[in-house]
């Protein structure tokens, strides 16, 4: 193999691999590491384990075809220093040594046997598939997923719920303390409906890689036990959780004694000011009380004292008292964009928080018993 | 006690003290917090720890005189996010809680008895003194503290040795594998040489405290087991190391057989690129050749391949081929600033490493022996 690449869709082809390529929960299997692929026509790096399968095509001239697998630890941090805008890659058919050059560089890697390695493979059909573009789905996924549970111990919970109906996509996360859903329009509808939990942590790891700087088309196609989603140069192969996301239309609540609407900027500044006392006594518990125009937050930590803070407010309904961990009502602030935020809440009840600039979008959280 | 300050005063002496404030090390006694003290018609606050005293002074109207005395955990966090650019601090003198408002912020905090705190004693007189500013301090502890030893087996090798004779200001850290020595002049010198082992991690928290802004005068002071430093309005009392600091102009070599000129930003770059595969062996060895106007760069990890690289060089005397630890040479580059490093060296000798552009510090690197 001899390939002539340069450094930054080197360094970019490594970069979308990587995080397979470390995965060191999975280091039970030879599947860890990365495989570069030139046979047929086309440079491919791709790396795979249990969760999560990756391909991605780099340009650059194959001079001559092979294929190298390494175990990943150094590649990407020395590449990114090489002293040059051109690389070469090379490895001798017969030899275990695959070479980097670049600048004054040389760099000889040991490689592994590519019979060893799991290719990614490519699946064209599933019982589902629809587009949709990277800055939508990207926002979709930043403002749900991060709601999910990281305690394992209920695994529906780790992941993210994917829903779509005909042209509706709705995504939707939840820790059962707290909940969060965004749904989009898409331009064609699906002919069968898909649904699938998709573990948080590799949705992230989608997010991180879909281009932003323009929206580029994605294609997403359910299988069996797996979803693809392809864009770009990329192709993501993802695991699926098995089992029965709850009906998250029942959690999210329909009827309000009090209604208020908030300055996003005052309303998290007062929330934060709060939880910096309430976040050492447990549970993180800030009381609102929403009475005369304003919202009323205290907080104590019994060992070093309390805070009193508040902000005007538009308010209808009647006047309420009610306390929420400081921790999530900041987590769903940090999602927040617009100028006003409103909250819909009655005693004893979940809060419902929306962005006044984004309406398709909802988060839910339960309240505390405080006495 | 009813004080009116502005916010960003308040904040930045809650910033000064806080790391002595908050030592957890010294938990032992009621020291730990700090002090706020309004009696003799300055704002002073205070904060004490068995190894570090310090004072400042901020500027504010006292309304009532008194004092109060807090642990610290939350206070600097929470002010530094008062929606307002005016603090009211108040206390009762019989009441056992503080009371800060600013915005629509009130934080009740309790405090403790002010006789439990141990007041900095401020010392005017001690066996030497001398008068340097506040950039040439910074410049000198950060050239040279960062080679002292973590390893608390050797006290001595902890600290920064200052060593004043005549004008001439001089401060070396060593852990016996590397050392960095700076040197500078006074504008009037000392009556008394003045030796003192300065722990370097409170050297460290005095030269984030010096302005660099522009040169503000910095007195220092040494005292018996103490040192004390104040600049601006700032007094800091420093611990000393007892024990005798070893003759470091002993450990500067002074006899080559090869001297070579190098441009950092290039050789920087090649020794990162052979540190990223030699830091996983051990001992981080990166072997050097000096030889045909270049210094070629060696590394290897048995496990996944090996390095090499080159960099140009101006060359004087024989050829050379040495190994160091690669953390010890980065670890100098990151303190040169000049376009061109000097390195002189000779078979099985210390490295003398020099930056071009800053003649009074030199930096000293022990090989090693790789076979």
């Amino acid at each position: 193999m001899k390939l002539l690449v340069k450094k930054d869709d080197f360094n970019k082809g490594l970069q979308s691999v990587q995080k397979v390529a470390q995965n060191k929960s999975n280091n039970l299997t030879s599947e860890n590491g990365l495989l570069i692929k030139a046979l047929n026509g086309v440079i491919e790096i791709q790396a795979n384990d249990y969760d999560m399968s990756i391909k991605t095509i780099i340009p650059g001239i194959i001079e001559e075809k092979g294929e190298a697998f390494l175990a990943d630890p150094h590649i990407l941090e020395l590449t990114r220093r090489i002293n040059s805008e051109e690389i070469t890659v090379s490895k001798q058919d017969a030899d275990t040594q695959m070479m980097i050059q670049g600048g004054n560089l040389k760099y000889q890697y040991l490689t592994m046997d590519p019979d060893d390695f799991n290719e990614v493979e490519v699946v064209e059909q599933g019982y589902s598939q629809f587009m949709t573009d990277s800055i939508t789905l990207k926002d979709m996924i930043e403002h749900t997923a991060y709601a999910c549970a990281a305690d394992l111990a209920r695994p529906i919970f780790t992941g993210t719920f994917l829903d779509v109906d005909g042209a509706t996509i709705s995504m939707v996360a939840t820790d059962t303390h707290r909940l969060a859903l965004k749904t989009a329009e898409l331009d064609a509808p699906v002919s069968e409906r898909l649904q699938a939990v998709i573990p948080s942590r590799l949705l992230s790891e989608i997010s991180r890689q879909l281009p932003t700087d323009m929206p580029v088309p994605v294609q997403i196609t359910a299988i069996r036990n797996y979803l693809a989603v392809k864009f770009s140069n990329v192709y993501i192969k993802t695991r699926l959780i098995e089992g029965q996301f709850p009906d998250y239309q029942r959690v999210i609540p329909t009827s309000f004694s009090c209604a208020v609407t908030v300055n996003r900027t005052e309303f998290t500044g007062a929330v934060e000011r709060a939880s910096i006392v309430a976040k050492d006594a447990q549970y993180n518990v800030i009381n609102f009380v929403m009475a005369d125009g304003q919202i009323k937050l205290t907080s104590q930590d019994p060992d070093h004292g309390t805070v009193e803070d508040f902000v005007p407010c538009k308010m209808e309904g009647e006047e309420l008292s009610i306390s929420f961990n400081g921790k999530y009502i900041l987590d769903i602030l940090k999602h927040c964009h617009g100028d006003e935020i409103s909250l819909q809440c009655k005693e004893n009840s979940p809060l419902l928080v929306k962005d006044l600039e984004e309406d398709r979008c909802v988060f839910v959280v339960t309240p505390m018993r405080t006495r």
